[in-house]
């Protein structure tokens, strides 16, 4: 059995837990939550950059990150699923690569509340960060995907802008939302086509400003 | 002819001159330095995330990140060289992602310092991410690759090894050689075997302390 270090609310992980109900895997792989702050878990010796999701498989080699994963699920079910051939399959490399920048500048920016006292959080970089995220919605908008009619419409640049837009909503509050109704309405396409969208979904759960934690 | 949006320092950027080099496809692309730190350059429309490197192709489209960049120049050059096939490509694919982790990691701690005024600096951010780093290079001691023969002997993998060590030897004085022979003869091997990383290599250039740039 392989196993899946992953944290409910990552939306990187989340990528990996779509890919796997959608490729039929789910029952090959167990979930092992991992708690990316705790120096004790093994995560930071399967995966030396302490960062999930990792996927530690049956002969003990440990692969990651996402996307990397998002393509080994790929190819043991036979390939070509979630990643089209040809010249097709680098703009959806590269739409992946986009939402996943996304996802970092998101990340970034709760980290700085999550883990840093207030005196060190630079609102430049923070401004900067979420200059990221306002372009990259904006091309998303622009460039909105068709709407998935089922699973076999996802590949893994949508399966991986669906939840950037989920971590938006929940730690952003859904504020994306009011100006992008193109990604509002392919989202919703999207959770009909994909059920186990909804079943990953997590409650909205802004960090708070004033309580960070200590980095270890 | 394609366009290669980039600039000498960057350790991603010199993943894509590599390979170019080694695949053979120096002549199809041409260099276009990019300034990440400048709103008006050209960079934040071809690529929402404002990062380098971006490769322009000639019908407009822009691929990125890097990783992505390498596999559509691999693609272009037939395929099978940079990425091998089967089960052994995603080990590859996994040691590109922790090569790209360290890069990364290196690169925020030099953003600290280069884009934020010292009061901003968080000395455990710092430390966590210098952890990633030594944590990164203590497993490719542990896990030293074979010296290369030739350029046919690389691999994505091996090609952003050799690209991050190189970043740490101009923005980190070397100091990660005295503790890894290991690395330090392969990186050798590896600067004999492949003529173009003494073509781009950077004179050693520590970024100061005291003189952040405005982050824009």
């Amino acid at each position: 059995m392989m196993k899946l270090r992953s944290s409910p609310p990552s939306p990187f992980g989340r990528k990996v837990k779509l890919a796997m109900a959608i490729l039929g895997l789910k029952d090959r792989i167990e979930i092992v939550e991992a708690n990316t702050a705790d120096p004790s878990d093994d995560l930071r010796s399967q995966n030396p950059l302490g960062k999930i999701p990792a996927l530690v498989l049956e002969n003990g080699d440990v692969i990651y990150d996402s996307s990397v994963i998002l393509e080994y699920l790929d190819f043991l079910a036979g390939g070509g699923k979630l990643f089209p051939q040809g010249e097709a399959r680098y703009l959806v490399l590269r739409d992946q690569a986009l939402a996943n920048g996304m996802m970092d500048a998101a990340i970034l920016r709760v980290y700085e509340k999550r883990f840093k006292e207030p005196k060190f959080r630079d609102p430049a970089w923070d401004t900067y960060q979420a200059a990221k995220m306002d372009r990259t919605l904006a091309h998303f908008e622009a460039n909105a995907p068709a709407a998935p009619k089922s699973a076999d419409d996802i590949d893994a640049g949508t399966l991986t802008l669906a939840c950037a837009l989920g971590y938006l909503d929940i730690r952003y509050n859904g504020d994306w939302r009011s100006d992008h109704p193109k990604l509002v309405a392919w989202l919703d396409a999207f959770e009909t086509a994909v059920p186990a969208f909804a079943d990953t979904k997590m409650p909205a759960a802004p960090v708070p400003d004033n309580d960070p934690a200590p980095l270890r």
